[in-house]
């Protein structure tokens, strides 16, 4: 253990902000740590829009499930899955980019979440908090309008940053045999793994809620996926020019 | 500036490994800093495989277009997006689950990412180098049967990771007005800085190889896309049981 892999175990998502602003310098850090990140062949396939304009933050706090951190955190970037620029940089050398490919829609989704972890961790490693946000997506379709992203460019997350103002426990995870599989994965391991997971889930959420919320991480799983989530994002992604034929 | 924030800025892929092995502490560090990462809603949708099998690296390099140190680096993860665990938790409470959106592939695809990118940050805290293997997907098809991957798995990308053996130059990134933008995507600023960062790039060939490679970005990007790339993988997700139709 050392000071850094202490501040990776320490991270929980912050949800209340202190309303201090974020210095200049502070924002530029945070966005040169991304930018140092690996990238699939140097691709670089991500852009963030960093949301000032506290009339476009409502608007956004709207598509995101309405959490009023998305309006309030003295930061919030909107980090993106980008081919767009890609296709720039290949009709400057007067070749018409292929993209019809689930390989390249892999490549700039990675891209962007490898980067967003290091601003995440830049972030924190300035005693800051972060939180994702995934609900970008409930209607990524109305976020890439209010921030006119072009073709070959979806809002694959946000990110609200800035000072804590509460103090969360940490999540437990999975035990790490439920993940880790030597030379080959090993799906008999996992019923046990999940069983225990569940025990420690039902506790946490028993201490969080003071008794008032009985669940397991397996009952939380089968309410979520019981249905389809987000069942316009293929429609969205082709609108916005992704294919995937193949 | 802090020495967390130097460490993500002095990030660079290492290729070369000295033999020293890590600890089993140094795994287990690595792979606990990895799930303190974000994930969506805690679904936790990856999995890893660490290859410890010498004929099986010898089988994965020949895969992963025959890079050498995936067979020789001292730890080779395999960081697999995974539907399947979750699949269980839902069967264990008699729910079937429904995984034939993009907006799952994104999940688990983004959880893989978050969580890898931790785990380099912990190895290079710790003195080690890393490089990413996104070389896995020149055939994930056969990655996957020797991984014993089930329904719902796939892997994103392999990683290399041990004490560095040599040092190389970090690579420059494009200049920071070309992936930010404030309030809406900007794509009025792009020629210029991808025009900067041409110039950038054709003098960083040149120092690196002394001058016998002349090329640019922008050249390397036309080379790149002018063909499809890894155009099985549609195909071979569906082998894996994902499902694009929503």
């Amino acid at each position: 253990m050392n000071p850094i892999i202490e501040l990776l175990r320490r991270h929980r998502s912050i949800r209340k902000f202190k309303p201090d602003p974020l210095t200049p310098e502070q924002i530029e850090a945070i966005l040169r740590a991304a930018q140092s990140a690996s990238t699939s062949s140097n691709v670089q396939a991500y852009s963030v829009v960093n949301v000032t304009d506290p009339a476009l933050r409502k608007k956004l706090r709207a598509v995101a499930a309405d959490q009023a951190y998305v309006e309030q955190c003295p930061l919030f970037l909107v980090w993106c899955a980008d081919m767009y620029r890609l296709r720039l940089a290949c009709e400057k050398e007067g070749v018409r980019m292929v993209h019809d490919t689930m390989e390249n829609f892999i490549v700039a989704t990675v891209d962007t979440a490898l980067a967003a972890q290091n601003a995440a961790v830049a972030a924190e490693s300035m005693g800051l908090g972060v939180v994702y946000i995934g609900s970008i997506r409930n209607d990524a379709r109305e976020a890439a309008r209010l921030l006119n992203l072009p073709e070959l460019v979806y809002p694959v997350f946000g990110m609200c940053i800035g000072y804590p103002d509460h103090e969360p426990m940490p999540r437990p995870r999975l035990p790490l045999r439920a993940i880790l599989h030597e030379n080959g994965y090993n799906p008999s391991a996992l019923p046990d793994a999940i069983d225990e997971y569940d025990a420690t889930m039902r506790q946490y959420y028993a201490e969080r809620t003071k008794g008032r919320r009985d669940t397991t991480w397996s009952k939380e799983m089968a309410d979520k996926f019981r249905q389809p989530l987000r069942d316009y994002m293929r429609a969205f992604l082709e609108e916005q020019g992704f294919r995937f034929e193949r």
